[in-house]
């Protein structure tokens, strides 16, 4: 198959490189340090002055962000939870095309991402290095000849590299094929997630794929291992949506304009709702049931934007409803967005 | 309350007599005798004499109406099932416009009824009034100087006159309203029955309202009785629909665009859910949520229209569609009317 086709399957990919500063404590130890504070304040300042220099950044210094924005920033994949625990140390500089994040004092005291839509491991690995090298120019990094980079925890020690990427699955997922290869991806040293990390479920049929081990091999060997595996995933996902297609017939397809009906006139719409119905219309639009298959890609892609801009943090943090408001003002910017996107005749 | 206001709540009023004629074994016996099929020419040929020459009738005899068109009748409240159940003797006249359906040797020699959409007790009862004298002038009643018309079930001794009217009651039913109220409709005599008649439940939210007793009565009170209650009970359910509309708030408003959303996009819908979407639906036209109301009444007329042609059998002989087929018939047709009928912005 093709990267064309791919696209419908990998909503995004994400290159991680964890580093640390050879002359600071671990953030663990570190946050309980006496001089804590200002050790964090001088870390935050060389890297922020190093990134400000080479593009549009924003500083996020934590302990000065609200939890809502950082509740809003952490559904957008821009931090973590663990920044977010660290935050009387931490920040974040974010690119302001929210592509590359690097987060000072989450575990490490490096944690750098590249996130792209679609499916682009290799732009998003030659980005990151790009981050990487300015910051160790400015400040030296804890590495060992023989292990690699340290790194606070074992399982990111060596490259401290992870490369993941997001699949949308319905198919394999609904069709219980994605639980009859998760040996294979574990003998490959692949973890499969759900979309908020270890341990979540698959919300809105999405998985996240990604390398375990970051030792005793190359970061092209593991980012080649990661790739190959993505790509027969997507093979399998789309062979299995025709299938599905096939022998799902009307009843599908009903499940499907359901979807789109309800997603179009409901006036109350909580986000599991939500994502689990927009899963059901992506899947309608990759079966090709809304015409125009060219435009297919640029649907699904929306679709996933909305789906995230309606998680609750980020409902709350940009057009500041409260809890209680949240279901129907999601219910009327769905509704606006997807009869826009997609009309049925 | 204005006659106007009853319309959303009546959707059609329905006279039926009862007469037997004088000179022939009732049908139960009938059915039985060796001269049966003579007999039953006969009081069929007589019958249909007299009302041809009055008006635009068709007749039906039931031996030769195929079992799908017969179902189809009785799902428009054309015939009834006992009528089938006797169709070797038995035939209906039915008026051009559906309005007049007279049927002999149902459990009575002569079923005679005159349905009305809307609330129209009065007018349905002069026209059925005069039917019965133009049969009564041909063949001669069997009648009592002290019981009245005499029937095969003691319950329509006397009068003869069920009078009907299908009431539809979402807010009360859902509300638990109308079981309250129904020792008071028992006591002052009558009943309360589903969509088909006696035993069947309120499929859509509709009801219909009926007199127990025919005997001991004038035609007049039984008539002012079943009015009288009748309107007590649209002026209570037009009512509770404002309490349920004030309490209900969002997510009774939710329930009801799902369901426009739903009857609109559906693929695949079974008569069931079909009509338990309508009734949500109707409710939403009455409460005002589709704008117009002017326009309200005549668009739930549309609806129960909908809803009847929608049965099985009605799709079936209609359309000449079988039973696998249907749900999806079903879902295209509604969808198309219901777009057609109301627009949400």
């Amino acid at each position: 198959m093709s990267n064309e086709a791919w696209e419908s399957v990998v909503v995004s990919s994400r290159i991680r490189l964890a580093r640390n500063f050879k002359d600071y404590p671990f953030p663990a130890r570190l946050i309980c340090a006496p001089h804590a504070s200002e050790q964090a304040s001088e870390m935050i300042r060389i890297v922020a002055g190093e990134l400000m220099s080479i593009g549009e950044f924003r500083l996020y210094v934590m302990k000065d962000v609200s939890q809502e924005e950082a509740n809003s920033l952490k559904e957008q994949y821009l931090i973590s939870r663990d920044l977010i625990r660290h935050s009387a140390i931490s920040a974040a500089l974010i690119s302001k095309d929210e592509t590359i994040s690097v987060m000072v004092n989450e575990e490490d005291h490096i944690r750098a991402q590249c996130f792209m839509k679609g499916y682009d491991l290799l732009r998003a690995y030659e980005r990151i290095s790009g981050i990487d090298e300015i910051i160790s120019d400015s400040i030296p990094f804890a590495y060992d000849e023989q292990l690699g980079y340290l790194t606070a925890c074992p399982t990111n020690l060596g490259t401290g590299l992870r490369a993941s990427a997001m699949l949308f699955l319905p198919a394999m997922s609904r069709r219980g094929f994605l639980k009859q290869i998760m040996p294979r991806l574990m003998s490959a040293g692949l973890t499969v997630r759900g979309v908020y990390g270890e341990g979540s479920a698959g919300e809105g049929d999405l998985f996240q794929i990604s390398n375990e081990l970051t030792l005793g091999k190359s970061e092209e060997q593991i980012l080649e291992t990661v790739r190959r595996n993505v790509e027969i995933i997507a093979d399998i996902e789309i062979a299995e949506r025709g299938c599905m297609k096939e022998e799902g017939g009307l009843v599908l397809k009903d499940k499907i304009f359901r979807a789109y009906g309800t997603l179009c006139n409901a006036v109350l719409l909580s986000e599991k709702e939500c994502a689990s119905l927009i899963s059901d219309l992506k899947l309608g639009v990759a079966l090709g049931y809304f015409g125009d298959e060219k435009l297919a890609e640029g649907r699904m892609r929306m679709l996933d934007d909305i789906a995230v801009d309606m998680r609750p943090a980020n409902v709350m943090w940009s057009a500041g409803m409260a809890a209680e408001e949240q279901d129907s003002y999601r219910a009327e910017c769905v509704s606006k967005i997807v009869r826009a996107l997609l009309r049925s005749e």
